[in-house]
């Protein structure tokens, strides 16, 4: 018989995968998208802002080799004649910080971004949040997630320990795990992360069965996700006194930040933040423009010491080389627009942010009304996106049946049952030191509710919902 | 005496920094920064597209909040009097493939990327290069080197090996060092990596001495950085035959396939690339809009098997999770104005591409008139944005003297002095496990020359600059 080929195997490619490809967790939330797509769902799953705050709702593009302007939609916005007028053009002079340029901006930039924008930025951290010590920086990253990514990857190794909230963004976990990063949660209260259980976590910990001493905190601090909470000043202090004890490094990631309610508007300063208690230079403080002004604009910007920003710009070099230069371009002539600093300080923050301070107010008292209060605890509410509902694990009927984990999953099943989706906390949970006992466990179960994107009578009917299946769940009357 | 708390010592952050970090290095490149600031300097330095041939010469966007459009200026377009006609508009139908839209673009998107467009892309890697097999996919990068890292992290670990051509891009040596991944050059000739010298590599490689077997050889086969070199299909066949027996991946980085020099321009069909070539899957394919369209885009796309294709997808979410919304938005606006496929591949290309021939052939003529023949050894250009050119230093005075190393830098330090730049071949060696003998060594030093960007007097004015030095050092008559 002739020497015959055989047909080829069809490739093995798990031999090539590396370790961080062979681990890769991915965002736990990403289970849930199947519920999303239930016809009829009424969501308070996901924190995206609605379109209707997009900065940008349309566009002309000028393009020589095809010698027209095309039009853009948005939202609301369908035919070039729904483009607001354009307004008289006057070029920014060499002091003025923001000059949006698409000569410079579509070419490449240096990886601390175009250097107008970052004269803006840094200025805008002056202003807001006045850093103590001098040598302090700011660069542009392509987004949090990007940002993110740069923080792990300069300061952290595989087997490395990073401290983060009791309850904590998936999407923070899943890189850490995938990065061999332990996370370890730090037990909070409706104030954030305690600062006692975190001396008493980094008092106690035991390299030989706890792994690496952590050397890092990364927090959410302002209208948390998932929490909602929003950190106060002495519960700042108090975490940074003890993160200098351990010489912890403090990330500070907060998209939130200008989305906090204030209790006189914009009259109130904002809840000092971490970098600007700093003495030291430990705060990485990461900003965003996703959840402020639209989430595709792929920027955001890090402020921390010279000498981490530097590492940090140069991890980027060889990953997003420089975000957008049509983002960096859109977003100066927007802040520009705006009117500058106090156009974004005085008017544009306090607008944003009470579309959802009205929102966070109008969920809280849809639960009110429609949740029996034997069923669910309902927070204060801070701002942000999302509110953080405990569930009264310890007045349900099974709770000497089942467990917490348990009840909490048959809460959120009745609920899909009902066409109203939350998210229950165990996707949020951060591996622990923390042993609960069964009443404690019962005491720490939540529902997040994202209330950014549902239309109004969206809400209330799926209040109502809730309300339908907390009541079926706690078996109480109507 | 009084117990007193001794002034804060300034933080050590040394202490926080990652192997990555720690063993960072930053592309090679960087120093020669300080060289392009001299005053007078004709560069041939950088591989940066010219402003001019941006797709966006100007844009204006409509700004809800501050109730009017702005305008946003670009290349050669200062004022709104210079925006081009808005033609009218007509919304894409469904089964458009482009569908620019703000209202999506600008929240967050699939971590694949925008699916209108990658529908494009998907239809515009079909025409262009037919792959052979069905199970292949296309996901959006912010750029190629944002695809490289998903490349390297998702298929490399510390301590792996990976073949690179012998002189490679030093925006893939640098983060491939980081990472800790060991890159091997594979020895060339003008028509790029040998596939008998591949094989041999392969065949004599012992772990025991030179690190893991390699499992991936990463090239840039078309007009390559810093070769600018084009690898003919026979070549790209005996490679790809020495991947399949040595099971290894091949990784396409290809920005500037469609700035080849074609036989008969756009009646000329592409050089097929390896995905075209590609039966098992074993081909990565890394596109980008960087040289094409503007490298600001920061978008790019990768085609691969979808196995492959999702594990690097996988690798963005928790990076740059989607592409910028604005670039999106702009890019497939271009693409539809351009007229879409046809339009891209029977009248962009072939515009795009001659303006780079035109600058290559222009630049080998001034080479011929002015660098004596004794001193250089002139390439036949391929298109694209480089040249590299042979320093004769076996005719060079100080060849017994001195090593070529020696000499090519000497080179390089008399035309600073005459103030024209262009980059010597050792910024780009890879390390290899070949020794050359002195007299290969001779006859393997060369200098990088970039035409993209000069106006075509400094081009002229630099070749005159070079032909002084070369007849200086090689102590030639004028």
């Amino acid at each position: 018989m002739p020497y015959m080929e055989e047909q080829a195997a069809p490739m093995d490619f798990t031999k090539y995968f590396s370790v961080e490809t062979v681990n890769r967790q991915r965002s736990a939330l990403k289970v849930l998208r199947p519920y999303f797509e239930i016809p009829g769902m009424v969501s308070f799953g996901t924190g995206i802002p609605h379109p209707s705050t997009f900065p940008v709702n349309a566009m002309t593009i000028s393009i020589p080799f095809a010698e027209k302007s095309v039009f853009i939609p948005g939202y609301n916005s369908l035919e070039p004649e729904s483009l607001l007028p354009l307004a008289p053009y006057t070029a920014p002079s060499k002091a003025e910080p923001l000059i949006p340029d698409l000569a410079d901006a579509l070419s490449y930039s240096a990886t601390y971004g175009a250097k107008h924008l970052l004269v803006w930025l840094k200025e805008s951290i002056k202003r807001i949040h006045a850093p103590k010590y001098d040598d302090w920086e700011v660069c542009l990253t392509a987004g949090n997630t990007d940002g993110t990514d740069a923080v792990l990857r300069t300061l952290c190794n595989r087997g490395d320990t990073m401290l983060v909230e009791e309850f904590a963004y998936p999407g923070l976990l899943s890189p850490a795990a995938t990065q061999g990063i332990n996370c370890v949660g730090v037990p909070m209260d409706t104030d954030g992360v305690k600062a006692d259980a975190l001396d008493e976590l980094m008092e106690n910990w035991d390299e030989a069965t706890q792994g690496r001493t952590p050397k890092l905190i990364l927090m959410v601090p302002t209208c948390s996700n998932p929490c909602g909470m929003t950190m106060s000043e002495q519960r700042k202090r108090d975490v940074y006194r003890v993160a200098q004890k351990w010489d912890l490094l403090i990330v500070e990631d907060d998209p939130y930040c200008f989305l906090q309610i204030r209790p006189n508007g914009a009259d109130s300063p904002i809840i000092p933040t971490f970098i600007s208690l700093d003495t030291d230079g430990r705060v990485i403080r990461i900003d965003s423009f996703s959840k402020i002004v639209a989430p595709g604009s792929r920027l955001g910007y890090i402020s921390a010491h010279k000498v981490l920003a530097e590492k940090l710009m140069n991890s980027r070099e060889s990953a997003t080389q420089c975000p957008s230069g049509f983002s960096v371009a859109a977003i100066s002539a927007v802040l520009r627009a705006w009117g500058g600093h106090e156009g974004f300080e005085q008017k544009y923050i306090p607008y944003i942010s009470d579309i959802y301070a009205k929102r966070c107010l109008n969920m809280i008292s849809l639960l009110e009304r429609y949740a029996p209060a034997s069923t669910i605890e309902i927070p204060k509410g801070s701002g942000g996106m999302f509110l953080w509902v405990r569930l009264k694990i310890e007045s349900h009927p099974d709770v000497n049946k089942r467990s917490a984990d348990e009840i909490e999953q048959s809460v959120f099943q009745t609920m899909i049952e009902d066409r109203v989706l939350c998210v229950p906390s165990v996707y949020f949970k951060a591996p622990s030191k923390t042993v609960l006992t069964r009443e404690e466990a019962a005491r720490n179960s939540y529902l997040r509710i994202s209330f950014a994107l549902p239309p109004p009578e969206e809400m209330e009917e799926g209040a109502k919902r809730m309300g339908k299946s907390l009541r079926k769940e706690w078996q109480v009357e109507a």
